[in-house]
């Protein structure tokens, strides 16, 4: 049995103590929240508590706080011989501080309060200051998740920029894609089948072989109409990424 | 039975004749193809052709050939009182030249020859001349597809762009992910999970809505220090959508 106590009150923090609460061999013993009408609803599954100066004894302590907030609360815990771990995909390790036994514990999904999630296929990042601090966190990532990875600081912030390309821009392409149907009264869940598949397609191929579309074929005047129906603002970012397309393949535009 | 003449040889048409081949109701009467290399592999299983002036009878012939060919080879069809229609996404019905009869069948999906595809979820988007060529086809498009939806010329250009937005552009941020993991020795295969999610939480969130990350929230350092291990040409893409969802929700930079 591992025990745990999580900090935080977000979105990974709200899905991560949902997991831990229903995850065998693992006791969430305790949630702190600055603000402590956010984990009210926990009430009747765990301890919650606002004040830092209250927290119980457990194996590993989460913070899943904002990444600017990691340091300042990380100051303030008095915890002695006990791994503390914060989540962030861009923050260093070192961003712990007055900690003696340090770790990362970085789930790579995207999470919204809304959609609920998985955690046995999100892939678990850690690493820590220790071999056996190390071991602990696998322990906890193989409890909760099918995949584990160990992934250093350094490594960790090149990868949280790849999913800000991935997720969060691939998003703000749907939203684009949205936009236009909205415009010119197209449903846009013509859309999802294309989108899914976009997505499954690449568990097969890589991007690189699984490109299509004008770009890709030098296809140069569906390209010069397809400019002429968008606004400034979206033809801004069709023509960046059809160049870097050509690129891509070795084509000047 | 619907008794169909399929004109092309590229990804379109392989994963749509093997679809009419395998579909109940349809015959596949026939298969054209300028080089009859590429059909070969079809001899045993419907009549194969590489002379337009020995194509057969058939209710509707499918032209799946590229966008710039659709009017050259429709132009030569010696094709009476049969429907004729092309599957672009970009091209006008009226490129069909010479054709008493036109309509439109546009399957709105990726194709890759290596990738398996279900016909039967894709949306196949159908526009034709009368209504009852529109019937006609609307009868095909229901044979093989859950989803069929009447869009016109107009329309489909928006859709077609949007589609490049959700489709090609979305798969190539894939490919810089790619390139970032590839850099670093990071297996590309930990970005899978969220590359999924983020293409199924729109199925329930809007796309607005589903956004997370840190332009959305305002999270200048993290951009900051993403900035600083991009490439010249990743930056300026990262640059200019970071911008682009500032502006989707009413912040500057």
């Amino acid at each position: 049995m591992i025990k745990v106590i999580l900090l935080g009150g977000g979105n990974l923090a709200f899905h991560l103590t949902n997991c831990l609460l229903d995850t065998k061999n693992i006791q969430l013993v305790q949630v702190y929240n600055r603000s402590i009408t956010k984990i009210e609803y926990l009430k009747s599954k765990t301890l919650i508590t606002n004040n830092l100066e209250e927290l119980k004894e457990a194996d590993i302590y989460i913070i899943a706080v904002s990444d600017d907030a990691i340091s300042k609360i990380s100051a303030q815990l008095n915890v002695k011989n006990k791994l503390v771990v914060h989540t962030s995909g861009a923050a260093n390790l070192n961003e712990l501080k007055s900690i003696s036994y340090k770790g990362v514990f970085y789930p790579l999904q995207t999470f919204s309060k809304d959609k609920k999630i998985d955690f046995s296929s999100i892939p678990i990042c850690i690493e820590a200051d220790s071999k056996s601090n190390l071991l602990l966190l696998e322990k906890l990532a193989k409890t909760i998740s099918k995949s584990c990875y160990y992934i250093n600081s350094e490594q960790r912030k090149k990868l949280h920029v790849a999913a800000v390309f991935v997720n969060n821009f691939v998003n703000h392409l749907y939203y684009i894609g949205n936009e236009i149907c909205d415009k010119n009264n197209i449903p846009f869940e013509i859309l999802l089948p294309i989108i899914k598949e976009t997505a499954v397609k690449i568990e097969s191929l890589s991007p690189f072989e699984a490109q299509t579309g004008p770009a890709k074929r030098n296809d140069l005047k569906t390209i010069k109409n397809h400019k002429t129906i968008l606004t400034k603002h979206q033809k801004e970012i069709y023509t960046l990424l059809t160049k870097s397309i050509y690129a891509t393949y070795g084509k000047k535009l």
